[in-house]
């Protein structure tokens, strides 16, 4: 396992040095659990991620079974199209586990068994007080002349190649397949050795989060703008009340680049002005966070269709007890008058589901904790509840702070999952405009 | 738009005669935004679950951006590979989509602008007002050969082409990506036509589902029974407190798989006894709500480091209110006085994270709430708050019910997410067994 560090400490030349010109990686999940319909790749999310940063585009994902012939066929096809080429998955001990042996037909290597990873195996069993069973052995067959990538995390370690195969230059990677042991790895491994091959990439990123508006009234307010910009890549992506403009851009150097993301980012937020309520990707319950700790200020929350969704993207945040008091899920009318202080006859009158709930709502549970601010939401999440006057995605969004109190109406389009996400975006979003 | 109707009504004759093989299929997602870090081709996912049904293996899975030349190489590569190709995505009206011309130039078939997709396509526009724009006249463009899939929740329309290409017999589908659109057209208009296609397929299925069990004590006990039955497929998947077992056979007959699957399922269910909730894939949100309905009972929650988690859970079930009373966030001390009910003096001498204080809570929920349970949950989720006597992790979970209070004190291994799922797992499982 020296042989990397070793590596590490003295870099080797560039393997790529048409400099600037993208370099293609591609990403084989090997699996047989990731063809049935329950497990998706994610990895490769976090590889291209990775990979971008280092100005590296992927150009191809693929999923493959734990079958030697298809696999090894697809990393020749992999290796005709794309300069790296990395393999997760299909290390461990089992019959099933046959990358190695793919990847070596693939590259015409051999695979030898490296006594310092089979002793380093032994030893992490012994250390436990657990017996190596044979079949673990394989996990020390490492490709003729690959750096072994050792894996702190899991029994597998991953493995790195370079060279000219089928004709081309190629960087080959071999990762474990458990999401953490695979990010350690890139990360400790990876990372500097693929900086030093690669070409020099400055590649600098910006998100905006934009709340409560349409993709649609986004992408014609702002694609007037973005369009102007074609050294950076923009791409809007739209989820539940939450719109996200994300900007990429490679340059010459990490100044220029970030000039050019800032640039357009800093034009359109100014277009579309406060409601952007995030500049550096974090989510919306922390950027409350930050508003309610930068005023000193505490909240609560009553919330009847959202059924406590809103607490729980309000807690989900470390440290949130700074400045989240509690509140009430108030599903029932009688709760809505023991926990939160609705009156009711006020129930009775304008029925659980009204401006005026929504109000007293925000206002009871705000007086009863004693916050700043106290939020109320009541609607109709469905799929059944609904009438004609008061249908399935109405609902009332009320905000109660020293000022007086607001109360929003909307008419949400979706399913019951979809219409309390909306909710509770909704609700935190006032808070935010309130604190700003 | 007829021509697909009539291929209903007269079926032509299978193109797969080999009875009883399994078929191999493969899944083709396009689109250069599933190979950003974004977004994730879920897609397939329902499909092989659809294909699967069918008696349909997916062997290969691969996502391929806007590029002419890659989508042609990658489905020649697939032709060559499987018998059933499904593309999904690029079908829209933009230059990025390039799916139909990437197919047509793989099979060797020509694309001809049909005249009845395309006045479906001017109606669909004229019905809304909006003028058509000259490039969604391309989405008219359809193989030589091939039947149009009607899609009534979008403008592009699916493709449908079967017979000898590259040397073997193929049936190739091409659908839209937005998942309600493939979804709908799926299941009206390829899952027919597919099983008049194929070999005839009994194939059935059952998932069992285990509560706070570990998935290699689950496996220990459980795979001596399913290794007995090679004719039955047994997955195993974890997640946070929830096991899932999944076993899949196929036979000559549905009665023979039916009966194939149901005795390994039941051998694996009296092994695990009352630790399986579920028989038929529920979620334990809806079996608890099943038992609590039965026995005619009503609940109360009380939450400190859930922050609302378990109330979020709960409500997730449509017609929770039948059962569901509510319940209070108690993130502060003063909260879980106000709101519960919990002794100033308790919370000094024990600590907010106590047995003491989750009995009191759970106890206090359903007095004030006049439930007959209350559950109460305390604990720390961290990141930060531990300390070496109450490290992060440390969750008491009580419920209050007629008989008395219960109270289960666990350490939980893992993030602040990962330690919520967990908390709200116990606690509506705790509550499904005293219903039981």
């Amino acid at each position: 396992m020296t042989v990397g560090l070793t590596l590490l400490r003295i870099p080797a030349p560039p393997l790529f040095s048409f400099t600037l010109l993208a370099v293609n990686a591609e990403i084989i999940a090997v699996g047989s659990e990731l063809l049935t319909p329950f497990r998706a790749d994610t990895n490769s999310l976090y590889l291209t991620e990775q990979l971008n940063l280092l100005g590296v585009e992927v150009v191809h994902k693929s999923v493959v079974g734990d079958d030697l012939k298809r696999l090894s066929a697809t990393a020749e096809h992999a290796l005709f199209r794309s300069a790296v080429v990395i393999f997760t998955g299909g290390l461990g001990p089992t019959e099933d586990d046959l990358t190695r042996e793919a990847v070596a037909a693939a590259l015409g290597v051999g695979l030898h068994r490296d006594e310092a990873v089979l002793s380093g195996l032994a030893q992490r069993f012994a250390a436990r007080g657990w017996k190596m069973s044979p079949n673990n052995a394989k996990q020390a067959d490492v490709l003729e002349g690959a750096t072994v990538l050792p894996n702190p995390n899991g029994t597998a370690p991953g493995q790195w190649i370079c060279g000219t195969f089928l004709g081309g230059q190629h960087i080959v990677i071999l990762l474990p397949g458990p999401p953490h042991e695979l990010r350690a790895l890139f990360e400790s491994e990876c990372r500097d050795r693929l900086r030093t091959q690669l070409p020099p990439a400055f590649i600098a990123t910006r998100v905006l989060k934009v709340a409560m508006l349409g993709e649609s009234f986004v992408d014609a307010r702002v694609s007037p703008i973005y369009k102007r910009y074609s050294e950076v890549r923009t791409t809007i992506l739209a989820g539940a009340g939450e719109i996200e403009l994300h900007f990429k851009s490679r340059a010459p150097s990490m100044d220029a680049a970030q000039a050019r993301v800032d640039e357009v980012a800093d034009a359109v937020e100014e277009e579309l002005d406060d409601a952007v309520y995030s500049r550096n990707g974090e989510a919306l319950e922390q950027i409350v966070g930050y508003w309610l700790q930068m005023r000193n200020a505490t909240l609560a929350v009553a919330e009847s269709c959202t059924g406590g969704l809103l607490a729980e993207r309000i807690t989900q945040v470390g440290g949130s007890s700074r400045y989240f008091l509690g509140g009430a899920v108030v599903y029932s009318n009688a709760l809505k008058t023991e926990l939160a202080g609705v009156p009711t006859d006020m129930i009775h009158r304008h029925g659980a589901v009204s401006r005026e709930v929504a109000a007293a709502l925000a206002e009871g549970i705000r007086y009863r904790c004693e916050a700043t601010h106290g939020i109320g939401i009541t609607g109709i999440a469905g799929p059944s509840g609904g009438t004609p006057q008061k249908p399935v995605g109405l609902v009332f969004h009320a905000l109660a702070s020293d000022g007086g109190t607001e109360v929003v109406e909307r008419n949400f389009v979706g399913d019951r999952k979809r219409i309390r996400r909306f909710a509770s975006t909704l609700a935190l979003d006032m808070l935010r405009k309130e604190l700003m």
